[in-house]
């Protein structure tokens, strides 16, 4: 748990304490795409159970995430994204606009397409729909992986299934 | 230097790669405040020479800082960040955003005040004007530390130049 009232007031280094870490902002991707549970997580982010749990932790403590328990016989929890953590969809919605215009071939096409749902128009890599001109935020959104995405995301649950076998 | 056309598509994943580092994302930090020498980044990040060092290697060789010679004897560059790295500014603004929203008290006051350069008014937290309604990039805003914000830097200043000696 990060404590208020350290030695910088830099709002920039504050949130850097709490999300300036590859897989916890992994974590939150994931988290925005819906999933709610450990593994299908760790599959995503493919990061090793303990690197998850630590930041699942950390996102906890923080306020971000909350835990449901879904099953009693094993004690299994659901991971949810409260208000604080569902409020960094803007770092998340950046990252993916910087990384779609500066970090891919011209051939790699977008990942995720997202329409706003009120209009149905693409939104390209923007928080300002190009048709009816408002802000959107992840919730106004629908989400449409690539093929290429798609199969990627698929491949990467065929191996886990394929490594750990039936579950 | 991160490649092209690795495992993910994902552009959330890709940007990770290049700047989801704590110690990256202050130094991008202080070249918008305007810094451009290692020793000031230096003070501001409170980064060891080496850490810093690694950072500044890597966002030059993922063409994001340029290093140009302002000194010959001793041989010293200047660090200005690159149109691909100045475009990296919405990820800061959207840390700035979340961190002076979730993580801090409510006296400690917002660490830098951004003002539209056209109209003179606050832009608050957002990267729309409210008062325009016109989308603002770091290039059309001015900059002016809280007196807190102002002080705290001032002091890493005078803490470091006490350490290390008159240059």
């Amino acid at each position: 748990m990060v404590k208020l009232g350290e030695s910088t007031v830099c709002p920039v280094s504050r949130s850097l304490d709490i999300v300036g870490d590859r897989w916890t902002m992994l974590c939150l991707r994931e988290l925005f795409m819906g999933a709610t549970r450990f593994e299908e997580i760790q599959i995503q982010t493919e990061a090793t159970p303990q690197m998850l749990t630590s930041r699942l932790k950390a996102l906890e403590a923080n306020g971000m995430v909350a835990r449901h328990l879904y099953s009693e016989k094993p004690r299994r929890y659901e991971y949810r994204l409260t208000e604080k953590g569902r409020e960094v969809y803007p770092v998340v919605q950046a990252l993916r606009a910087w990384g779609e215009t500066w970090c891919k071939a011209p051939d790699e096409g977008v990942a995720v397409l997202y329409s706003h749902q009120e209009c149905g128009h693409d939104v390209g890599l923007d928080n300002v729909c190009t048709h009816c001109g408002v802000r959107v935020e992840r919730k106004d959104l629908d989400a449409r992986l690539s093929d290429k995405f798609a199969k990627e995301r698929a491949q990467r649950h065929a191996v886990f299934k394929g490594k750990t076998g039936p579950v």
